[in-house]
């Protein structure tokens, strides 16, 4: 487990890309590197992950990605992507086993608008324990929080499919996950109280492989969101 | 010209969307909407526009799209996309003729991460004037604006490429061009002196058939965005 502590300012730099490999760039605890996690876990792509010290970031990482965000992907050839959704369409474009993106234009689409509404809901997961932590009153958000799970529950109805994209998982189940993993860290799993289609989604979704082989428990992240709530993110915790 | 007038609530809804057709829901003025408008013109697609007034949407709009959001495409079997990336992409897949995409996923990625930081400059061209009219002083926004076109710039010198994808116009360069093809309308166009490579980039998009087709005169710009700062934006204007 020692490969996976995070490299922080003044560390060694990681030697290069393995050939027959990716490198993935993440930070452990981090939901939208947790969506190229969970892709590269789901389509079974041969990769080594360097974690980062995101409070401390190497210099040789700045070189590669000057913005400093994770996910990063690294390939062979020294090509660097970064951007969570264009890390996992890349992913699916050059693997093309087990296709996460439908082929049609149009489901393909669907997708993308899915996932742009969604990230209007991704700030709450920041904005209410930052309320709790300050002694705020979060009722409102909260219940605007259930208004969008609400409006979830509603596409799966219409839909009449176990998950967002048809019967099998697809992208956008992946793109949306990581916050549904964490919603007990986040105390909101009761928000999931009035949605009984989405809650049986998150279910279904706990089952898969790929979310199994990307989670921590819950008191791992419990325990993370403590030391990142006090501003002192303890990246390596539980290792 | 009379068909461009804008829909506003009251009006008769048009017509289904003709068969062979795909319709864009548009207004004059907004760059979004002229992302569409440049790929539709570029791949020469057969389509129809409904102009919408924005500031009193027809409720036969609303139900199309819930969030009354320009650009929104709608084809003949009812399908509805909007997002303006998500528009350009969905025609570049279905339409095959000229494609403006790259094919190889990592070119791709890179117009997509382009893309990304360029969402990051789009909202100077809203709070420069604004600020303007407010009679605040934009000098350090305008800086700021300045720095974003030195990176743009010393994107095309490291390239050595005519446009931002290689030697001919990709889906980047329509990408980004409304906002140029606004630069005197917004008063802006003092911040391409210190950029030769992005200023001769912006000559060399001016001469492009689809940029040609699908631009206003500098006063129609002009006359139309001192309606807007006002309050009462004339979609209609010069019609």
């Amino acid at each position: 487990m020692s490969t996976e502590k995070s490299f922080a300012n003044g560390s060694a730099a990681p030697g290069p890309v393995p050939e027959g490999c990716i490198r993935l760039y993440s930070m452990r605890f981090c939901p939208f590197a947790h969506r190229t996690r969970l892709v590269l876990s789901a389509k079974g792509i041969k990769h080594d992950t360097i974690n980062i010290n995101l409070k401390d970031k190497p210099d040789w990482f700045l070189e590669k990605n000057p913005l400093g965000l994770v996910p990063t992907l690294e390939t062979t050839a020294g090509e660097v992507i970064y951007e969570s959704p264009i890390t996992c369409d890349y992913l699916d474009e050059v693997y093309p086993q087990n296709k996460l993106l439908p082929s049609s234009p149009y489901a393909k689409a669907q997708q993308k608008m899915m996932l742009e509404h969604f990230s209007k809901i991704t700030p709450y997961f920041y904005k209410i324990p930052m309320g709790r932590r300050n002694g705020e009153d979060v009722s409102g958000l909260t219940a605007e929080l259930k208004e969008k799970f609400a409006k979830l529950n509603e596409d799966l109805v219409n839909k009449k499919t176990k998950f967002f994209g048809g019967d099998s998982i697809t992208m956008i189940d992946y793109m949306m996950w990581p916050w549904f993993d964490r919603l007990e860290m986040f105390e909101l799993k009761h928000c999931l109280d009035s949605t009984p289609e989405l809650k049986k989604w998150a279910e279904r979704m706990s089952e898969d492989p790929a979310v199994k082989a990307t989670t921590h428990s819950v008191d791992t992240y419990k325990a993370f969101t403590k030391t990142y709530i006090n501003g002192k993110p303890d990246y390596d915790y539980g290792l």
